[in-house]
């Protein structure tokens, strides 16, 4: 048996509150940014939604000399600012007991083994049954180490059925060789059921409702394929430019930041076949074998452009270049704009291209999975009435303003039988009193129930470097990046790309 | 040629306004309710909208010492009080001036002789070129002896390629025969496609977007079959109770008052092929075709259900009984409320019932074409993840709130994967700018144009009778109506019908 399967939640008990068994967290890297906005608010949020066991316990690692106090006045601050729920004074001074830190370089023996007695410590004063997982929030030259001392210091197996699990944020590497090469060094240590990647993109609510969307109703999938679709628009795209984040960025761009993860597996979750259940096993099965049938297209010059943003207008003020950002070199050819068609060569889709964009600095923040049908084979109208009819699409908005939106050709009042396009509109916010969890919520209860349904396997992150890398390596041969303006939907060459096609963007 | 085009018109004109030619309308029974309500009204709104053609002339009929300042004044009234457009002094000014009134009976030689130089005398005074419609306003009783005393006069037909044409509203007839006498006579005095039957449902933007939205769309026809569709409901819903109209409504009853014409017409248009233009002959081709492919269930006792209100409560008031009425008979069996089931024998509609029902006095106004589809085949969830998941269903919003709704389930949020249903809105008012026009506007421009989209032909109305006869000689010998209090939603039996095919009404 694998760990997907949460002991104390019987299939028949999907609808009741999925809560984590005893267990406990350690973040290493605990400082950072990450850990600060994001995972101390969702442990305080889930705390407070009552999805924790009582002794659930945080253990922070990090290389700073903080006592427990201090470490838990750091969360204290961060969920006061950051967490999606009220404040609750009981919930917060129960939830703090179970708190520790631990200080330490990441190559000090005595930390890991502080570390291992500080989660022995824990399992007798909280209950927490051994279960742990290790949070790696630190950059990937980091893994190595990290995983190597959880191994040497015993850390990385549970005893008497109990857990570890190791939780790795992106980037998967940076091409194929290097995820391969990172891979084999956590498996090294975890087995690949208990390793847990996150692309926070699926932990969103709009996400996962793909799939309801898909295969829980009766409408959709008869439409679904080729016989119907003309083809799919899956966007990403940032207002915002690269911030502080220059080191991280220059080099690695767009397409290897957010296609390679967030974009390819929205595409798979749209295009891929039902799966069976979904277990993990069965999603990723499909998954898989959906990533192993695209297809890039022959002439990479055509059909793929790499863009980079120069200076220009956004939010009523002028901004700076890619270039001329602080940090960037003047002659850097990272992309920051990136655009691809790709085939899907199976029989659902044949012949539909799926066209793949994200950048910076674009009009609107803005993610959308838009899937656009053909023309009706035959319209039994005059040719006039329908000039202003387009093709029906369906939209799902997955950010923000989530929800569906249809598009479909209605009757102009008034006239004999004009027909304009209209929307019918299905927003996520306005149709449910629950309110959404954040995405870090459901991906560290997940990881806390083993349910790895949420997270890619190491066959998808290699499946998409396997997509990528011929792109990199054929933009890394010719020449720069297009320029865009700031503010603007992309290069021209990216809105030639759908032309010759016959197609254009949509401007979402 | 047929006088379905106007020559006026090219076909590449569509999106331009459609102008009526030189031409008039005389109408018969002036003084009724439909006249001044409606008739008159869009008579204004057309010329407000600058439809009509400059020397455009009315003619008023009717047993009234009127001279044709009194006519005017008449409309003057009806336009201030019922017009769906602003008033305007010039519009009015230049369209009374083709105001005419004739008094007289039906049996009147001179009326007829008045009228006919009164026509005379405005195709020379204001260019109406011979063109007239006789809008015959009155109870069918009296049909025979207009259209005879129109012939007699030699009013019934054209000369020098003018057209004349006879528009008549329902009922046409109580039964198949009576159906047919009433055709044979107009007919003999007037050519099928010069006799415009109102059915003023026709005439509703949102009746008439039911083949935009098959038609023009890629999204929807795919699924509009047996494969996919489960049932269709159509209902229309009054709250009100038979009102002033008891001398009329009582032995009529609900079905030849609605279901005949309306609701028999609405399933055509659901249910019809795609025509192979939208030009009256090959709609009436498609609507024949599949009129004549209803079938009536075997049993007729289980699936029609006649229904009779009795005393209840509507909107806060108590409201009488339809035997407590003035003028029913206290013995009256006369159905305020029917529900039938229909199957349509074709490979697209095979096997998927068309439950139709109407009634008065029950819980809502609401007239709607509801396309509920089946279960998804399979659904790789939970079992309780689905409890609260209903069948997918598309909802044509005839009335009101026009509109369109698509039900469909999706992720509820927070969940694991439970699958809710939601709803995603269209609605007409919101999305154009134009307003729709009343549904006479629509009708009369048609008649003075000659475009007979919009109104159902003698084969039509025939095949609608060969339906319904059956089902009212079936309630004549068995029994009563079943009693329902007035503001539910008809009577048990209804239910019992549906719940016996494991279906439920839907409550709109």
């Amino acid at each position: 048996m694998t760990t997907n399967t949460n002991p104390l939640r019987a299939p028949q008990d999907r609808r009741l509150p999925r809560i984590a068994g005893p267990s406990g967290l350690v973040i290493f890297g605990v400082t950072g940014d990450l850990s600060r906005k994001k995972l101390m608010p969702a442990v305080y949020d889930l705390a407070n939604r009552g999805l924790l066991p009582p002794g659930f316990s945080l253990v922070g690692f990090a290389r700073r000399d903080w006592e427990n106090e201090d470490f838990a006045q750091v969360v204290h601050d961060a969920v006061k600012e950051h967490s999606r729920t009220p404040f609750r004074e009981e919930v917060w001074a129960q939830l703090a007991e179970g708190f520790r830190f631990v200080p330490g370089e990441f190559n000090d023996d005595d930390a890991f083994e502080k570390l291992r007695s500080t989660i022995d410590e824990l399992d007798k004063a909280r209950g927490t049954g051994g279960n742990f997982a290790f949070y790696l929030s630190v950059p990937p030259k980091f893994f190595p180490k990290v995983v190597e001392q959880l191994k040497k210091h015993h850390l990385s197996e549970g005893r008497n059925g109990s857990w570890r699990r190791a939780v790795i944020e992106k980037p998967f590497g940076h091409d194929l060789a290097s995820a391969q090469e990172l891979n084999r060094t956590v498996h090294e240590v975890f087995p690949p059921n208990e390793v847990f990647r996150i692309d926070h993109y699926l932990g969103k609510e709009t996400v996962q409702n793909i799939l309801a969307l898909r295969f829980a109703n009766t409408m959709f999938e008869p439409l679904w394929n080729r016989s119907y679709v003309d083809h799919v628009q899956i966007t990403m795209a940032e207002d915002i430019g690269i911030g502080g984040r220059a080191g991280y960025y220059d080099g690695i761009g767009a397409a290897r930041d957010v296609i390679q993860n967030h974009l390819l597996q929205l595409l798979a979750l749209t295009a891929m076949e039902e799966p069976a259940s979904f277990e993990a096993a069965a999603l990723v099965r499909e998954k898989i074998k959906v990533l192993g049938a695209v297809k890039l297209p022959a002439d990479l010059s055509k059909h793929t452009v790499p863009g980079q943003y120069v200076r220009g207008w956004q939010g009523g003020q002028e901004v700076a270049g890619y270039l001329e950002e602080e940090g960037i070199p003047p002659d850097s050819r990272t992309d920051t704009y990136a655009a691809i068609k790709l085939q899907i060569d199976n029989r659902r889709w044949a012949g539909v291209p799926f066209y793949l964009r994200t950048g910076k600095r674009l009009g609107r923040r803005v993610t959308e999975v838009a899937v656009v049908f053909q023309r009706a084979p035959h319209l039994p109208f005059d040719s006039t009435a329908t000039e202003e009819l387009g093709q029906n699409a369906l939209v799902i908005r997955i950010q923000p303003d989530e929800g569906i939106t249809v598009r479909f050709g209605s009757k102009v009042p008034g006239t004999a039988m004009e027909v304009r396009d209209v929307s019918m509109d299905f927003a996520y916010g306005e149709s449910f009193t629950e309110s959404s969890p954040e995405a870090y919520e459901r991906l560290l209860l997940d990881v806390l129930l083993g349910d790895a349904n949420l997270f890619p396997r190491h066959q998808e992150v290699e499946l998409s470097w396997t997509i990528l890398d011929p792109i990199e390596e054929h933009w890394a041969k010719h020449g720069r990046p297009q320029p865009y303006t700031s503010g603007t939907w992309g290069p021209a060459a990216a809105d030639e790309m759908l032309a010759r096609d016959g197609r254009s963007w949509r401007r979402p």
